[in-house]
């Protein structure tokens, strides 16, 4: 018996906002004093350490448990399932349905159960929650997929990782240039084939690290509203990634077992692309190896950061030929791999 | 080997918010009328209906996710365990952190991760996330833990049922008078004893109840703000828990293999009185029978609907002698109800 993924869906949004549309921002430090060079200089060396070129955003009338409602459809058609034969609606996100020009996060009802009310989906004993877990928040959901799978309570489940980050950034932090929009699924099974998920590896950093990402008023001094954003120490999140993520996937990948020089492809969250390099370079390092060409595939110069949203779309988009020069094929080791807010960072080892 | 609660804890809002305090709220009907009732009237039609008297409120200076640790510490505490071998923080809530005059919702980090770093939790390995699952999120999350435990990839899990309702509330609704605050905690464990979660059921409702329980604008209409608060079609709910969780909980008692004449209480989702009563009313009458006296602990009187923190708190005050002629011993057979948001129904037999 083997827990394995059998069909994958995203939806990128039709937006494109190129970082040339961030040139007439108001850009301006944490502490509200203004940055002294002008924006083409702030945007060139924001791409040299992101690699972020352009990212995706919604249109003004759709709401994340929209697409997110998208993503499962096409995961369902992949997988050639039932849609009523699911047990398990998991949705993975961090900031629920923010209306265009709105400010409040709307969770209730949860975003699982308004992607079953899209999917029209009948049995009720098809349970739907969210789960809140940081950009890694979708592996999280694979792995709680796989528990209830391991545990006999599941047999099918739809995990998604979806998030609307342009409805919760401050037009006058440079960071706003990072964060994107998307959708990413998966159906999670039992099957009597081999492979699947071989380990897991979770952690969540809160004795210091709980507040490295934040909700946080604006940069800009002037504006009164109380209105908050998403913030972060990027220093501090790069540093604490780089101790820890390498760590985590080498635990991840002693415990299945595997060696490293079997790992095909490292698909990891699409935070940044220095540090996505630098996180992976080190784990190598660990086993006192460079990092191979082309191990890990990159959708973030084109995508942006979509939080939760990354991974499984990164994983769908290789699997339909849609990333160039990347492949997965049967039988291949990869490796799923995430950090973000809690902090929490984790890791599968997964067989195609 | 059982997986048993082997602590409990809560946390109950010093604020005393009393129906008398309503009656110089102008209240509205949805469609922005006014009522052709005097505020007492209305507030003791209310009062006949729900049970409420009064209800509990946290002060302005603390968040959800404060009392999410103060009840936290609590079920640590009692149950002797040390804090650095729990291995997931579970916090079901709806909302996460809504600051006192504030609109927006706060939830990066995880209330998880909040309650982590405010137990000064070290152990990374000790894996914090939120569950959105409307008002049974609590009780999802000691199913929840339930599977990791027996996937055998958890031994102690902390399960958490907070939420701030006083901080979403619309002041010109009368259902406003049914919301109040408070946070339950367990420790939930693998043991060597008998008894422990012997059944559960849980089910999502969502083709065409997802939003029988939704984020609306305020009754008055004089109000231009975009500000959205907790609404329900309050008839609607009604007959949907009528005709579905007696159902669940017999569903879910059948699967435990135990006979209704050795249930011993009913801890059900202090919703609202008269709709609780007849829930278990009509789940003795599927089995042929009067509902026992005494059978079904209430706290909602004085505590009003804390959403996911009425069951655990309700747990935990009678095992700590303080609802008035209740008591559960060992041995005892209970069972965990809960009907909310989404709308998802959820059940668990328990041998205490």
């Amino acid at each position: 018996m083997a827990i394995k993924i059998t069909g994958t869906g995203s939806y990128i949004p039709n937006t494109i906002e190129k970082n040339e549309d961030f040139y007439n921002h108001q850009f301006l430090n944490a502490d509200g004093s203004s940055i002294n060079s002008p924006n083409e200089i702030i945007v060139e060396k924001f791409k040299a350490i992101t690699g972020i070129q352009e990212r995706r955003y919604i249109e003004d009338d759709l709401l994340n448990s929209d697409i997110a409602f998208f993503a499962a459809q096409k995961a369902i058609d992949d997988a050639k399932i039932d849609k009523e034969s699911i047990d398990y609606i998991i949705v993975a996100h961090n900031y629920g349905d923010v209306k265009h020009n709105a400010e409040q996060s709307d969770t209730v009802p949860s975003m699982a159960s308004r992607v079953k009310h899209l999917l029209q989906i009948k049995n009720p004993k098809c349970v739907g929650y969210d789960l809140l877990f940081g950009c890694p928040g979708w592996i999280e959901g694979v792995i709680q997929a796989k528990a209830f799978i391991a545990a006999g309570i599941a047999k099918r489940c739809l995990v998604i990782g979806s998030e609307t980050l342009s409805r919760v950034i401050d037009q006058h932090d440079r960071d706003s240039m990072i964060y994107s929009d998307g959708a990413g699924a998966v159906i999670v099974e039992e099957t009597d084939e081999e492979g699947g998920i071989l380990a897991h590896e979770s952690a969540t950093y809160a004795l210091d690290e709980a507040h490295f990402i934040y909700f946080g008023e604006t940069n800009n001094p002037e504006v009164t509203a109380k209105r908050r954003y998403i913030k972060m120490y990027g220093r501090k999140i790069y540093e604490f990634a780089l101790s820890n993520v390498p760590k985590a996937l080498k635990t991840c990948l002693d415990n299945s077992g595997v060696s490293i020089t079997d790992v095909k492809k490292i698909l990891i969250h699409q935070a940044n692309e220095k540090m996505d390099e630098a996180i992976v370079k080190r784990f190598y390092k660990l086993h006192q190896m460079e990092m191979p060409e082309g191990i890990m595939p990159m959708t973030i110069n084109r995508l942006g950061n979509s939080s939760v949203a990354t991974v499984p779309t990164l994983f769908d988009m290789i699997l339909k030929g849609q990333v160039k020069n990347q492949e997965i094929n049967k039988g291949d080791i990869i490796m799923f791999a995430s950090v973000g807010a809690g902090m929490n960072i984790n890791a599968i080892v997964y067989k195609y």
